[in-house]
């Protein structure tokens, strides 16, 4: 019971997040960056009952590979009046083969009579029986004591009576849940320390949704009580109100509390984490979001500007470089020589000292930014605009013109779309056409069709992954458009985007980029 | 001091959030609102320091009758060293002619001596006079004392001289506020009983920020403190990761602790309020946000949907109707014949015992999540598809086809998109071209030109959100793409879903639906 736990769940209980849809590419991806943070545990899913999960701990066992997690597997008890050792769903938990298995029960004395239907005592020996048979087969098994805090207040001893039966067989924690998110913390503070009280020794668990607007309060309630293990989504992502967010709670067990809740020291990486999993889940991050928003230490500018200059500690709660965020003034967009110097330094390009070049793309990056481009998750977008600067960018090919006509026949009849793409290479003029599903996919077919002859190592570059964002949504189909591009030769992997009110002119930045930087690293010499 | 205080800072506070910028008619129309809902307090404005807000309170007097609200002016003390009578600030607040004047006053030490420069004694004085000079010229005073948590934090002494002083010169609340946010519930819910003690019969309040994501819970922890005055903002706005929102801390108040925080009866209206307040902010609403939000109390339907059907209240921390919200079942992977009839019953189609259409329509739904789509958010995609079943789908134009052609001269030369149209309407045949930003606006604007002249209620619909999310991003750009588009006609608010491997196409059917949509909720005729 030494260490804190931190138990993230956003692949299972933030998936139910309403129009969220992971695949499970995206989940193996999350999943690495939140081990990378440092929390201790990765609930991946719920295998047997939802198949993209079983697939995710089947692909998990393989291609994973944690620093500091260890990987859960999320399940229900057995079903009242069947065998624990026959039954499916407990056998899909352990063919997920993880360490750790966490069961979710009934603890609410009416939910038992009145959702599953069986007897107060059937369902005590549904949580026996369960954490037992799984402990004996070698899990770490936690216990999710779902509706906990509504059903202590209606029925304690009951409640009570849930957890002990799970210590009992062998439960390493009882995660109390407000599964309906109605607690406020005073009401959430009682019953925790008192269940602390009835359960000495114990270790406990907290589970919070965000009905009331307290979900990072509550679970820091709970922490006051004795709580050691929260459980929480990255960004608060979850079903209704979502569920307590890790990125608040995380920073605030660190810097306010000063408990070791994470392994390593890579706290200062949470804002960009935070963001980059808001691309992969495609929901767009929230500017007032605790510690990583855009807006956290945002201060408008005017009489303030020069105390705040002069003495921020004074107009901000912690630091922002704390977190990987940064202060701002509102009066400028602030872009910061600083971390263009440090990213420039981690691609490999030692630009201290440069200060022509280190300012050029400061601005640069800044004026990008404020159109609407990210390079949080675009490091060869990022390289490309450095190279330039610096007079390294080869010149592969030049862009004359190009085309995509897209048509449809009837109501609902079959489409076409096709691309034609003329440009110069090798001291040569190309002219190609491409079919494709749809416009971009043509693009991309004319475009390598045009190059193929000249380069024909790009037939090793795959374009393995296409995003879109929609920014300043307020305006309709009027709205600007950003495009990620993820591609990939052999092991290598890299990231180019494109901004621009025209979807296809946005998508044919990031595909050009794509091909350009590939080429770059599979070391072509221009042609 | 019979009457709890909820006290809004919408207007001023709110206000300072990033990218924001309200006119005076937003201010008033907001106001209006706000005093519909039954709080107590409006604070309108920093008059003297922002010339909008001086027009803000010259208006408010002769456009503003309140039913339940009192207007307040915010500014501050005197400057030290001046004399109150003679502060032009000071002037200002009388100017506005309100019954409450709101004065914010240094009470962390440091801040005095570091920020305003000047003795500890002099800041005391200087809250003195002010509020001694506006008492005696008939106003209602009450101090937001900055800093307050971290000021009792280092010099409980100071702090608590600071709301003598307001007290004695006649002060009618001393508000506690935690200016950077930085408190979390536990530390804030101490110094406010700390405080309690020190000034007994004292009416406190308290004003909270989100920094820690904890300022609706904060404000809780002060009521549950002695706390008999809230301030906070409509839907959180507010600078940085903005202000306690009251749309969470009054049903907090009212629905939780039974406390009487509104005038009248109006806490049904909640959601539409806040909801009508982010159309004037123009902020798009936080489908996440406790009690008002779109997702509050949506449910993935699935395993569970029968046992809510039974008993919703198992489910859901407090019955949705009390604030104006609904309950929704999310048609989601799990979709079976109980979701899709609880669905219709829902949207007002009553499916019970029509078994035909109930199996024809879960089949349907089955089929196309298979292929992509989801109807989690897009209820209108599926009312057309249940309509459809039933034979209830108007058919107002026929389409015979379209087009788009998308070019761009040169590297990085400027774009241009045309989309042609060609339908039929109203017996007639039209065939339209219109321009756009990218392909997908070329076509909306096709689209109405072709449609308007036998459909003018189409310029009542406008497109307000376009978001493109790709599915089965392994295939690169030839991967599936799903468009979710949101329109808006007056106060409705509907979405529609396309999806296919062609992101033109996809386009095209939300599209087509929202219009079909829109159509027959304006109750427009097949013409």
């Amino acid at each position: 019971m030494s260490q804190f736990h931190v138990y993230d769940t956003t692949l299972r209980d933030g998936a139910q997040q309403e129009g969220m849809n992971l695949s499970v590419a995206d989940k193996l991806e999350i999943a690495a960056l939140v081990d990378r943070l440092g929390v201790g545990f990765i609930e991946g899913g719920w295998p047997g009952a939802i198949p993209k999960d079983t697939e995710f701990f089947q692909r998990a066992g393989k291609e994973l590979r944690f620093d500091n997690a260890v990987l859960a597997a999320f399940g229900a008890t057995r079903k009242a009046g069947s065998e624990v050792g026959r039954d499916p769903q407990v056998r899909a938990l352990l063919d997920a083969e993880t360490p750790v298995i966490t069961l979710v029960a009934k603890s609410d004395i009416r939910h038992v009579e009145r959702a599953l239907k069986t007897t107060p005592e059937e369902n005590l020996a549904m949580i026996r029986d369960t954490v037992a048979y799984l402990v004996a087969q070698d899990r770490r098994v936690f216990l999710d004591a779902e509706h906990y805090f509504d059903g202590y207040r209606f029925n304690p001893e009951y409640a009570l009576a849930c957890a002990n039966a799970a210590y009992e067989a062998g439960a390493e924690v009882m995660v109390m849940c407000d599964t309906n998110g109605g607690m406020l913390p005073t009401w959430l503070g009682e019953i925790t320390a008192a269940t602390a009280a009835a359960l000495p020794g114990a270790r406990l668990g907290v589970h919070c949704h965000n009905d009331t607007g307290c979900a990072v309060a509550n679970t820091m309630a709970a922490v006051a009580g004795g709580v050691t293990h929260v459980q929480g989504t990255m960004n608060g992502y979850g079903e209704r109100t979502g569920n307590a967010d890790l990125t608040a709670i995380v920073p605030n067990l660190v810097l306010k509390l000063g408990l070791p809740a994470l392994s390593g020291d890579k706290l200062a990486e949470l804002t960009g984490m935070a963001h980059a999993i808001a691309e992969i889940t495609n929901i767009a991050p929230q500017a007032r979001q605790p510690y990583v928003g855009y807006s956290a230490f945002a201060h408008k500018a005017g009489l303030h500007a020069s105390a705040i200059r002069v003495d921020p500690d004074m107009y901000q709660h912690t630091d922002p470089q704390f977190v990987g965020n940064d202060m701002r003034m509102l009066v400028s967009e602030m872009a910061g020589r600083a971390s263009v110097e440090l990213k420039g330094r981690e691609l490999g390009f030692d630009l201290a000292g440069n200060n022509q070049v280190l300012t050029q793309v400061t601005e640069q990056v800044k004026d990008l930014e404020a159109r609407g481009y990210t390079f949080d998750a675009a490091d060869a977008s990022f390289e490309l605009l450095l190279r330039e600067a610096l007079g390294l960018l080869p010149s592969y090919f030049r862009v004359e013109s190009w085309r995509t006509i897209s048509e449809v026949m009837g109501d609902d009849g079959p489409g076409a779309s096709e691309a034609t793409v003329k440009l110069h290479a090798g001291d040569r003029r190309f002219v190609a056409t491409g079919e494709g599903n749809g416009p971009v996919n043509a693009l991309d077919a004319a475009l390598r069709l045009a190059l193929i002859e000249v380069y024909p190592e790009l037939e090793a570059i795959d374009l393995v992954d296409y995003k879109v964002r929609i920014l300043d949504t307020s305006r309709g189909t009027d709205a600007i458009t950003r495009v990620m591009i993820e591609s990939s030769a052999g092991s290598m992997v890299w990231r180019t985007v494109g901004v621009g009110p025209n979807i296809i002119e946005a998508s044919w930045q990031a595909l050009t980029e794509a091909l350009v930087f590939g080429l770059i690293q599979l070391e072509v010499p221009v042609r």
